[in-house]
């Protein structure tokens, strides 16, 4: 059978985000990609999770990442007692699911599953790592085809020549919006915002549209605006971190922004995602702020005075007002009528 | 008499901008400072008119290299017939004045004073060089004068206690506003946006603030929305390349998204500067496309793949809507009666 992953180009196959080998969880540094192609060894789930806090990977990479440094943890508890084994466990689970603040609410669920699987295993007298493994590969294959699904709904809201701008990291549900749309013969081409200071737009996203074989224009972050103000985009579409049950969006800085210049221009302002049960309102969600010095730098090479601050709040919210639409594994919501999604 | 540039910091003093001497203008390289400070020598106005197009310098800095420019052309036909010489003085006054296609209706009322002042000089047996020189002298000094005086109109718009965000290079107009404000006794700080791909609010700007000795954070340009919903903006002030006597203002790429944003969320937008009589509606400003080559790069490193395009428009466009007032030398103006600035 076709792997779900299939025709997503490099940077988005399952093996390309984080592979599994014997305890051990090797992650693409995506803060490198593509001027290199290297892999962050972990050997344990601490070493996972330190990886999601620096951002080594990020986007869709941690639930990956995550995932598979919880495959380690329970081969690791193999010949404990059933009450070492569970409390190891347990700390695997907060390391992994709190790395970032942002989206800890929904890792928490992702990961506590797989926690169940392992001790679950452990009660029956299976292999804990083998049951935790073909869990979490069950998992990838359903999420990828929950992502694709997604995406052909929001192709569907597209016209058959379009333009359309994301930001941030095009990961799965914007690479199957570029390879469904191209399937179903849409004339697709991307603008992608460079997304500093890790510039995941200009890295990332434009390398997964290159891969994909989708035409790519790459912008800086104060030019969404302008170019939406031309005509020639026809839709703004992103995934996001957090969609609240009031109809919030939280994602990568900037997206406000656009968000509002797109209302500002009439280019409806997609998003592509589940809304989080976990977070019913906007006030549930803590802004990650992150390290200032990454302001501070581009490229590695230092931009401003030594004596000039920064400031990285790696989020912010758009307000349901500037949503056009919520497209879920369910359907098309308007963000005033997420809960729906669930019903 | 204490010299208008006086207080302002290294980037903002007269020298520092450009210097002439004996027919040649040395340019400080702006593109390279604060990493380094180098000038570009200009033997005569062509090279003048190419670091210009270049952007050695920028904001304010052409009208300055300009004249001097043309000061050295104003020495170069010395002892030419008066047909030979006045012709040369037209093609350095057309080159000057077009070397950026925005601005240029504006650079040619400028550029043609200094002419008319070396063709009379001409005409009556003077030294062309010297009268150019004179004039071009009490017009930087008339000029940093007009600053000041907008800079104080628009300083008794901000509270005692004020936080104020721009946006590029924080020129003579906001460096008089965080100048003026120190000398009044008010507490300023400055918010800057990076300005990509040239990072001239990172490398230009937050360096102003330094020199002057006032707090600056510089965020990147994806955050000003976020930033501006915090309430901890008092104002976004900046400076246009041109303002339309329909009250439009055009201004550094990124100018118009952040402006939406303080619109939305209610923090006023002041517009300092001359309105422009050449530019009597926004359809005579023709927006400037520069090397997309920049887009990709970043600090001199390449940020995206190799097949990946970049596209680069200088300016963007804020309708009249999203600006709260445009303070000019006679007056604190709705953008709706700009009109009134000239009576």
């Amino acid at each position: 059978m076709r792997r779900a992953d299939a025709g997503l180009g490099f940077l988005l196959t399952y093996e390309n985000v984080a592979r599994y080998d014997a305890g051990e969880v090797f992650i693409l540094d995506r803060r490198k990609y593509p001027a290199t192609v290297e892999y962050v060894r972990c050997r344990d789930y601490t070493e996972v999770a330190r990886a999601i806090t620096e951002m080594v990977t990020q986007s869709g990479g941690p639930w990956m990442a995550a995932a598979l440094g919880m495959v380690g943890a329970a081969r690791a508890v193999r010949g404990m007692s059933p009450e070492a084994a569970q409390a190891e466990l347990e700390r695997a689970t907060y390391a992994l699911s709190h790395a970032r603040p942002t989206t800890s609410q929904r890792m928490v669920a992702h990961v506590e599953r797989i926690r169940a699987v392992a001790v679950e295993a452990l009660r029956a007298g299976r292999d804990p790592e083998a049951a935790a493994l073909a869990h979490v590969e069950a998992q990838r294959e359903a999420r990828y085809h929950r992502s694709r699904q997604i995406a052909t709904r929001a192709v569907e809201l597209l016209p058959d020549q379009c333009t359309i701008m994301t930001q941030c990291f095009a990961e799965t549900l914007i690479g199957f919006v570029l390879l469904v749309a191209q399937e179903q013969g849409k004339g697709i081409s991307l603008i992608a915002p460079e997304t500093r200071p890790y510039l995941q737009g200009a890295r990332l996203t434009a390398s997964v549209a290159v891969e994909i074989g989708v035409p790519v224009t790459l912008i800086t972050d104060n030019m969404p605006g302008y170019v939406l103000s031309q005509g020639k985009v026809d839709a703004f579409i992103c995934a996001a971190d957090v969609i609240t049950l009031d109809g919030h969006v939280v994602n990568k800085i900037g997206t406000f922004q656009i968000a509002l210049a797109a209302h500002f221009h009439s280019v409806p302002f997609y998003v592509l995602g589940t809304p989080a049960a976990q977070n019913p309102t906007i006030e549930t969600v803590k802004i990650e702020e992150r390290d200032s010095n990454e302001v501070l730098h581009a490229m590695g090479v230092r931009t401003a005075k030594e004596s000039v601050r920064g400031y990285y709040p790696a989020f912010d919210i758009t307000p349901p007002q500037l949503v056009s639409a919520v497209v879920t594994g369910q359907g098309v919501f308007s963000p005033y009528n997420l809960r729906q999604h669930f019903s």
